[in-house]
């Protein structure tokens, strides 16, 4: 990989032997003609009904977030979810401020920077006169101005609404991230705030406003999806499937934990996903009794049960399954015994789901079959989380289902003297009229699944 | 995946339906037997003798260095590669600190967690008895008496060593992590220091010592490579190269950018890699002029040619591989008359290569082939970095090469006119005599390029 220019002065120096410095070739494009592979996430539209829907739901004040900086490694740039969900822009360095009253909106955005563009191809600037096109925000601006246009627009003493939430990018969750936070800022040997604070404590003492967190209300709509999102999750459950089918099909006793592993990634970005959604949980024997089990060090032995929990993240939308299946194509008999026990928890579990259930009622119907099988003492946790942006989405818990709330039922059995472990677990979108499993593509009937396993040979 | 019931309050209301809080069911291991998988680095010796050298550099006084905390994703943990040069410690939320003049160290761990184990299985901690045959530190302590430690031994006024250099995990770089780290700082609405810098202050503040950067001496140390490095920087080249050849091999028209690095990245993990070095830069026809071009959008036609510069990371140490071929498996004229020149340049540059010249003979060499064929139009970078922990390794471009340093030779040729950029990069061992090419594995003729083009279908 080369070296940025203006990043590492050595080179710098070596490439003053000769005229080779960078020159900008890019021409601008013709003004609100939005350049070829340039998307605004889920469709302007969806991003501008968000926003409206945040300043119904907070009434009144200038609202201000802040997108993420450019990656700290070499990786490709992910957006803050939150920032992602109100606007739609994967650039970094953008902001916005919009007032819940009057409807104003202000995107902002980096300075063009021709020698960037010569090194990362089209970035997202001020100056681009398609962006109001592309994404909706009619008033786009420097970002270098943000600062003046807050000392301008705010009003000491007034509320401004930001969210304070830990911001979260690919394979992040607010429910790791927030402690991760909070354990830096307690460190005596560091003490630094999360970014959030940081801004929340910048805005109070730079503009003298008193800063309100909207992270509850965001919360509060991003529990119930749109259609939009609905075909997002869908899309990161179709890649999640296909993957799961191919780990089936190419496992045989002698593949490693790590290649699964490796195969399953390959057939997610293949089918068009981002990147995974977390990091693949692959137990061969008694490595499923660990539950977020990471380490992937393990040769499938023929007497071995293999647990996999991964799945994609598809267009800021996750999926989250979990199957698991004999490494010989053929079920013990105790790997059977539990997984027939976990199948029947987890379908009764899918038959309590409908608008006005709880997930405490799922919960219950879990434990009806685990309970009346005599298994309790295999039980390590609970059944259910929230599916959406984050693999354990946001939103209150014992609110009562409605359409378009999508979440996990992942009843599991782990005999740890037997070194057996089961987990079935799928993507559960509630309908109108009960619900609909997104991730139904990945065989769960035993049947199929001694069909499938060993079916094919990418790995061995 | 499973949300765990420490972290997500409202899940864990749903568990206390029923008794179904984990249990530590693991037992400690044996004293002193060290339990299957758990490895030290590069191996104890390798860290012990890095410690031992940077004690000599630096002469004298404390030296405090901190290991990351757990990830604020869910992703696995990778260290933060000065502490882990130093000690092989893998674990989160661990300490070194160590007399340069006395030679006393003493390796800081977590306090045991045991129902962190029964989620994510065996952690490195201060109760664990074979953590001393493991790692060769005799005095291990619990990572929450750090403070108090530091208390009881820093002499006010004294001088204590640190590194302030920006912390780096996987795909991460030096050049990359401290400019951001940088304009966090200055950031009006941010303010943050580095993780560093608050250490520094800490120290200072607490303790009333003078902190200074040992960082010039940890990079003097790792300009030259041991044979262990060069060991782990082969195995890393060897999993690069796979993926070359396979990615080549896969090329048809109509597969798309995204795809190949799919692939790549599914061969480097088969492999046995921990994962990318840096982001795939793939560009197909005219995104070859893109330097650093990680869009991935394109599908490949027939006339395209493709540049793909993206290598693995392999226990710490990394590869830097590019290639460019022909998406038909046939060269066009225009790319075949470029191709020849990059190749030429880059065969001068590795001939100019042995101990006692300089990255700037080599860069003169390729200049000579460049100059005499009249393309410098078509030049737009330097041709070496340092290779090693990080893709664009640490030490001074100045000094004269000796056998252990490792470097890349990358010259490149982009004519944005016709859409064709070709760029040709291998890893380079400086040896007694001359040189190694680590990355020789990938072909570079083009007939040896054309008969693999094509020749397989995972893909397509």
């Amino acid at each position: 990989m080369l070296v940025a220019m203006t990043t590492l002065l050595p080179l710098l120096l070596l490439c003053l032997s000769g005229p080779q410095t960078p020159e900008s070739s890019q021409v601008s494009p013709a003004a609100a003609e939005v350049p070829e592979g340039q998307v605004c996430g889920l469709g302007a539209a969806f991003h501008a009904g968000r926003r409206a829907a945040l300043c119904e739901l907070v009434g009144s004040g200038w609202m201000v977030f802040r997108g993420l900086d450019e990656t700290r490694d070499y990786l490709p740039f992910r957006q803050d979810k939150t920032f992602w969900y109100l606007t739609g822009v994967e650039s970094p360095r953008a902001a916005l401020a919009m007032n819940a009253a009057t409807g104003e909106e202000l995107l902002f955005l980096p300075r063009a920077n021709p020698m960037l563009e010569v090194w990362e191809g089209e970035k997202w600037d001020a100056s681009d006169a398609w962006i109001p096109a592309l994404t909706g925000f009619e008033d786009v601006r420097d970002v270098d101005g943000l600062e003046d246009f807050l000392a301008e627009n705010l009003v000491p003493g007034e509320v401004v609404w930001t969210s304070l939430a830990a911001h979260i990018g690919l394979a992040g969750c607010y429910d790791r991230a927030e402690p991760f936070d909070k354990r830096a800022a307690r460190d005596g040997l560091d003490g630094r705030p999360s970014r959030e604070l940081a801004l929340e404590a910048a805005l109070e003492e730079t503009y003298g406003v008193k800063v309100k967190d909207c992270q509850t209300s965001l919360e509060e709509l991003r529990r119930v999806k749109t259609p939009e999102e609905i075909a997002a999750l869908r899309r990161a459950s179709d890649a999640g499937a296909a993957s799961m089918r191919a780990a089936m099909a190419n496992t045989k006793p002698g593949v490693t934990e790590a290649e699964l592993g490796a195969l399953m990634s390959f057939v997610h970005l293949r089918e068009g996903a981002t990147g995974p959604a977390y990091a693949p949980i692959i137990g061969a024997g008694s490595n499923a009794n660990v539950l977020h089990y990471l380490d992937l060090t393990r040769t499938l032995a023929a007497d071995h049960g293999v647990l996999v929990d991964y799945a994609p993240e598809y267009d800021h939308y996750v999926s989250d399954i979990t199957r698991t299946w004999p490494a010989s194509g053929e079920f013990s008999p105790r790997l059977a015994e539990l997984y027939d026990i976990v199948l029947e928890a987890q379908l009764a579990g899918i038959a309590a789901v409908k608008p006005g259930a709880t997930l405490d009622d799922v919960q219950r119907a879990c434990n009806g079959v685990i309970n009346a099988a005599d298994v309790r003492q295999h039980v390590l946790h609970g059944v259910s989380h929230y599916v959406g942006m984050e693999v354990h989405d946001v939103g209150g818990y014992r609110k009562p289902l409605e359409p378009g709330v999508v979440f996990t039922i992942e009843p599991g059995l782990y005999d740890q003297e037997a070194g057996v472990g089961v987990r079935i677990e799928d993507v559960i979108l509630v309908t109108e009229d009960g619900c609909e499993v997104l991730s139904a593509a990945v065989p769960k009937q035993r049947s199929e699944i001694e069909a499938l396993v060993g079916t094919a040979g990418l790995l061995r």
